[in-house]
């Protein structure tokens, strides 16, 4: 069941400031532009969107050529070793990146965003409204990262918070 | 650039009681047996998945033909037309589906969780975990749903609560 191929294409193009590396996670403020022009073709599909605060992006993680491993080391993590599927490691058997942005405004087929964690170019797949109570979850928790020696240092790291140490 | 094509395959295979409708939307306490078979060589990748409460599905949504239109009338929604985008309808040029489920337990390479709202069969493409903080946004907005009559009513169906009218 493992080898069905599935065939889907580019529907956009992301742009972002980073071209040699890109953070491990969108980064509210980053500093430079942020923006996904969609082709064409899709402009109307976009309709009301800018109703939204939060957008989910959906990416192909095209950059990346290394091999895929099912155990992996996350940054910041100190070396504790994890399942590919427990982390949000890039390196997956399906590249589909999923980051939720801000959205600041739509012109014409060009959404202008908070920092998105890609390189330039990065191949858009699809866009989804992030919408309060059905993808945000209250009780949510942070899995194995609470079992963490520098538990609290890391969630500096997730929520983005800059820090010294 | 509309036309560059990306190849993906399914590395496992999602259960559910759904032969032929399904939801629309997750419901956390749907009746019956979810569960979420990884292919067996990607079994180690599941490691450690079980410490988060809550993860992310992502599937190929590949029972639908229909034609794909760039403006929707979302159920529910009392006739309303919104752009594709900001929409979560199925019929979407790349026809992925996200979802965020309960994880209830793994047991080998099968993982079983709350409600999901795809049919029978569906082909899995990533599992992510959720993780408190950078996937919950607690200043995440309704967009288009909070301009409608009837919003207060949509935010239940949003919500999963049952309710008679």
């Amino acid at each position: 069941m493992a080898e069905k191929k599935i065939e889907f294409r580019s529907i956009g193009i992301i742009h972002t400031p980073y071209k040699e590396s890109a953070p491990n996670q969108p980064i509210e403020d980053a500093e430079g532009s942020f923006s996904i022009v969609v082709a064409p073709v899709f402009q109307e599909g976009l309709y009301l969107l800018e109703k939204f605060r939060y957008i989910y992006v959906i990416y192909h993680i095209d950059r990346l050529a290394r091999r895929v491993n099912m155990v992996v080391k996350p940054p910041w993590a100190g070396g504790v070793q994890v399942g590919l599927f427990a982390s949000r490691s890039p390196l997956r058997p399906n590249p589909i990146g999923l980051s939720i942005v801000r959205l600041k405004k739509i012109e014409e087929n060009v959404i202008y965003t908070s920092g998105l964690d890609v390189f330039d170019g990065t191949p858009l797949l699809d866009i989804k409204p992030y919408i309060k109570d059905l993808d945000s979850k209250m009780d949510a928790d942070y899995g194995w990262i609470e079992d963490l020696d520098n538990r609290d240092h890391l969630i500096l790291h997730i929520k983005g918070i800059p820090h010294e140490y």
